[in-house]
């Protein structure tokens, strides 16, 4: 992963940008990605709570996505894309978590396939795969849910056939590529395979419907005998095998915490913008004295974002770090990341569920208004934080301190 | 309110009694509540999810509790009512609340709206609206909100009329009568009335779609210069003037209480079932060891609830006893009333929403599927527990302990 | 334990007595027990912040005890005792630890004894120690604590030896009679014997210098080749053997809840007090408009006191009514008053933490003043709840709500 | 406060540097630093739990500080200093915290004494002193405390009088220099000046006496008729004027900042070395298996103090910063450090609480014997956590989210 990577320009941190009547509809560079993603992400904004209510899948958004040039922003520069590091990335994900934790995490998960391209398979499979990324605006799904053993992997002289069902899908709705995984009928090994989602044998079933995240296409796959070559298997170095190959799920948990920070942030600023618009007409001066309880209960969510704020720029900034080790990643270089990452998980999904759960109390009993869908925010982070359990990441930090073991590698530490 | 009352039998405590072939599909006799409520109850549930997505007024249950006899429960014998006093009557409302919150509103805001007429009213008034309500399964709906205070009370020689509109009005959906208030035009007093929710000028409209309670139609009522007649004011003693006619904002707080408790019984039966039956084949001795910290968070959401229970039970003693000394109730009987509801109230907030927010981390992520509708408990208690501010109550508890003032007595308090 | 019991006057319950001129020094009956526990605890308020600094025995207070007659209040009438039930007794506990929990605790602990003799020992062994005790004022202490394994029983022909160290041995100093514990050389039995404390080859040690309950010389007790009688031992039913007898721990457990109550209480009662008084000159209407927080903080303290209060007293009543049973009681009355002693310990220890630690909130920096001592309500609790793990009771409720498994006795269950 | 300032070696920050046989006893620049306070928190920590019980002056503590050269750490190096900016003294403050948290704070504030120098007075004035204090090691003590309004200023010709008294004045036992203030007689306006601590009409009370922090000689100054000439008032531009001189405060709050994170980490220190050492013997693969709940105890435990630990390095960069700016610092400049820092306080004040009294938990009941003093981390920020409420900067957030306002600019703000 040591290709040149590059910050984002500062714009980004902010998400101030004014969008400029000339704003490009497409980045071509690190430079156009602030005033792009800050155009998108008012377009989610506008529909994102009528979207909640309807669920399925969001295609008009995925499409503006892939206009927008943004699924080649991780993508290195020589190979057309933009060339992003992850903590600008999930700066920008973070942005979009605030107004559409669904499509954020779509976008998102596009990237973490892209990376897991990288991160467990030879540069002769991923950068031909990046480059077509790129160029072709593809969209990659997920089918890679390592606790559903239901799919097989059977051997067939010089190539292979997945059979078999998969759950919790994300993205695989409307994409062009699929990253899937299936136990070897013979060894039991997990094999992990690129492939069109179009080829014969796969069907992706519409059955997501969940209270919350409830636009994330993350419904089940059915694989009939679909043929795998040799060369669409990441083998080399394989999954969860090299230190540096053990990055990816942690990539995939600092992604759910920017997505968290996002959801947070987004209830954050809907209480506040219905609080001083609906609730009370509250302007400095306005001589009304403000309610000392939500002024204090104000106050305390911005304590608790701004604590995961900073937890999870650390661990964005030492992931690309780390990253940026290459081959020369060790344990303990993988192990710090894992701690941070962890760290910033277990407080966003805390930190955020307070917020979500409590920007009620301050907004109070008209609030509930179904039209203004301020519950989404709570159905959204309670759905996604239940990804992992949270109280694993609480274990394994405390045999961190106790044992000073560092998490053992798996799909979800 | 010294009319004799009784308590229930046993058998309605434990919610445990079974559906007799022959259970009576009418309570009669007091002996008769526990069946008829089981065979309710178990109805409500087995539609209350779908319900709740569909909102929109539950006209089916409705007409199933005016079958029941039930909305004569609280009515004295000698009126043709059932008799039960407010513990009891409270102990039904939580049960109905562990699987419909929205019914168990309706049905005890029916009870509350009976308690008004009898607290703000003179005897020839009240008796004769409970006999009819007895006789004929009517149902009471509340336009009573005295925060809203658009609509006007208007003097015409021997008669009144309302104009104006008025919001939250619970129940006024589909009932036989309503209970109103209005401002005085001339001396700016809230005037309280009873009338036929049928009369000409009333519309009732139908835009309550909140994100919880979606069934209580809750929407607003306009009054369209609606004549009010001298006998249906509630004038004598009237609103909130002694402190038996204060003890009606106490019932109302009470009521929310038991539903809050109910909720947040129905959230902990809910997470109880799907562990054991869908989540683990937990079965004592089947080898499983059970997650530590999923035994830990049930350990404690009992705890919480059994804290609750108990004080919403002392609380509804209590009531019954201040009740039970009519006109002898003096302001320091009620502020003790006040102080052990707003205990039970602050207590109940926060113990159901920590339980309807934390039952998913028990669960898993399987358990957000829509289809089991496990997040309507926290969007239903998050909504109604906005009906009132629960930091008022807190600082009205501190008034209490460091000055000895019983709360002020209001709507609300 | 079907000896007739009674319950104490109502006056007990509220402590408000006021201690008349010509008020009885030693209780004589029942009706006494409220005037004399009212002196009492006066004193030991007196000098407890004192007495806290210094630790060691409560020689002073232990002699008043002894003097006040209350040493028998559980002891049947017909021995000579006041006949108390365990309800009003923890009443008397719970006044106390308001002021003193180390005293409250040897004096509750001395009525364990007496229960552990009834409990574990037959009536012709009890019955005579209860009559003792009642006419010549004996002290009782525990050196029994079941978890220190390092004295051991040799049988020696008709008679047995007592030889080892006990930790943690409540109540031994300055004690008439011990209840002590050793492991069977042989077949490694609990043997529990009662015999006099100033027996040959017994030495108490003053080694107990503790952060809290820093009089309750909880010590250790070294036996040497301490000779004990058959008779002296209780072995019929002996200890957790029947259900009657596995009341033992629960009667522990519930004295800790109640201690901690009583703790909650005084650190609530001194924070009232301070700020009152030092704080701000708080008067109704002396036009100072008192902090919101602070308000709000004496509310949620309140909540939480109101709530520990009624679990406490509820687990009482449930108490005496399965000891009420005898021989008759079953595994499931026993489980039935485990669980709802588990629940009061949990809600006890967590609500009076955060009172003790968060007082200082609503007192300010002046009140840390060392002369007033308010740290010691927080050192006594913090000490006493980690007797036990109250993650252990969790874990234990949490079976029980999903496996229906009352906790299995223990000397801690 | 524009003079050069410099970064310490990274040393500092992981606190881990050996104490090499040949360590330097003083710092004679910032390369030393590390070392020497490695060798001094040694030495702080083998007496600090016996010096909290005894209390009074750590007298000898003070003479190494003065001998170790770090009295002179945030003067310029140009005046004989070692020119360190606050971001590093800070470590070093939570360095010395983690076991001896008075000392600590009377370290920190002789560096917050030698600053009010340079922020309320003119150069002519500051840098004599800072030069004094480099080459004779003076030890600066705080008689300002602004609340305490006793002590007034008349003046008398061309000189100045203060007479009266002074509370909460730390260090002023065994200083060289006071910072004092007094109001004057005619306009009633502060007034603060630098003077010996040994000028005549002088007299610093030995009486503080509190439950925690119990060696920061913070107890009372009595001024009478003691002599102040022209030149030692810091009136140019005085305090609280400029947007700079209002740092003052910030320094203040950020010192406590660090100290509260420096006692959390001290207990979190001490409960994983008891754990670690004498309630279990830990081993990685010696079988026993850990208990859950304090695996997770101590993982919440960390997130706690990464959180706060990475908020209170964001602030001490905004810090030194915002002072680099010198007097272009500008009203807005200062409020986003002002609220960086309130976010840190209630952070750190809210997780260090939690630590100091749920340690208990992880280390169990042999834990709170009085010789470990494991009770003094929760005396220590109990006492230092009540500088000023907590609530009030909540209530300053919640003014700057709602309102865009920065918090008014005051001694403790």
């Amino acid at each position: 992963m040591n290709t040149v990577t590059q910050p984002l320009p500062d714009i980004i941190a902010d998400g101030a940008a004014e969008a400029a009547v000339d704003a490009p509809r497409r980045a071509r560079s690190v430079h156009d990605v602030a005033q792009v993603v800050h155009a998108l992400v008012q377009g989610f904004a506008s529909t994102a709570a009528l979207r909640d209510l309807q669920g399925g899948s969001p295609k008009a958004q995925r499409d503006e996505l892939r206009r927008s040039g943004l699924l080649a922003l991780t993508i290195p520069s020589e190979l057309g894309g933009l060339g992003a590091a992850w903590q600008p990335t999930l700066g920008v994900v973070r942005q979009m978590a605030r107004v559409d934790s669904s499509v954020a995490h779509l976008f998102a998960f596009h990237h973490l396939m892209l990376a897991t391209l990288r991160l467990f398979g030879r540069p002769e499979q991923w950068r031909p795969w990046h480059e077509h990324t790129a160029r072709l605006d593809w969209f990659w799904g997920n089918a890679l849910n390592p606790l559903d053993r239901r799919t097989v992997c059977r051997r067939l002289g010089g190539h292979f056939e997945f059979s078999g069902k998969k759950s919790f899908c994300s993205g695989a709705t409307d994409s062009e590529m699929l990253i899937a995984s299936a136990f070897a009928e013979d060894d039991d090994r997990l094999v992990v395979a690129a492939l069109p989602s179009a080829r014969s044998g796969i069907t992706v079933l519409q059955d997501w419907d969940n209270i919350g995240q409830r636009q994330t296409d993350s419904g089940s796959v059915n694989f009939e005998r679909v043929r795998i070559d040799e060369d669409e298997i990441l083998r080399d170095p394989g999954p969860l095998t090299t230190p540096l190959a053990c990055m990816r799920p942690l990539i995939a948990q600092l992604i759910l915490v920017n997505i968290y920070i996002g959801i947070a942030e987004g209830a954050f600023e809907d209480a506040k913008h219905y609080t001083l618009r609906q609730a009370h007409p509250w302007q400095p001066g306005d001589g009304i004295e403000p309610d000392p309880y939500v002024l204090a209960s104000f106050g305390e969510f911005f304590v608790g974002l701004e604590g995961v704020r900073v937890l999870g720029d650390r661990a964005g900034r030492m992931l690309d770090e780390a990253l940026a080790l290459g081959s020369a990643l060790g344990t303990r270089d993988r192990g710090e990341v894992a701690n941070a990452i962890a760290v910033a998980k277990v407080a966003s999904t805390r930190t955020g569920l307070d917020i979500c759960n409590r920007l009620f109390e301050v907004t109070g009993a008209r609030s509930t208004h179904a039209g203004l869908g301020l519950d989404r925010h709570w159905r959204n982070l309670r759905t996604h934080t239940l990804h992992d359990p949270v109280q694993r990441k609480l274990k394994e930090l405390g045999d961190w301190v106790l044992g000073e073991r560092y998490p053992t590698p798996s799909f979800y530490s």
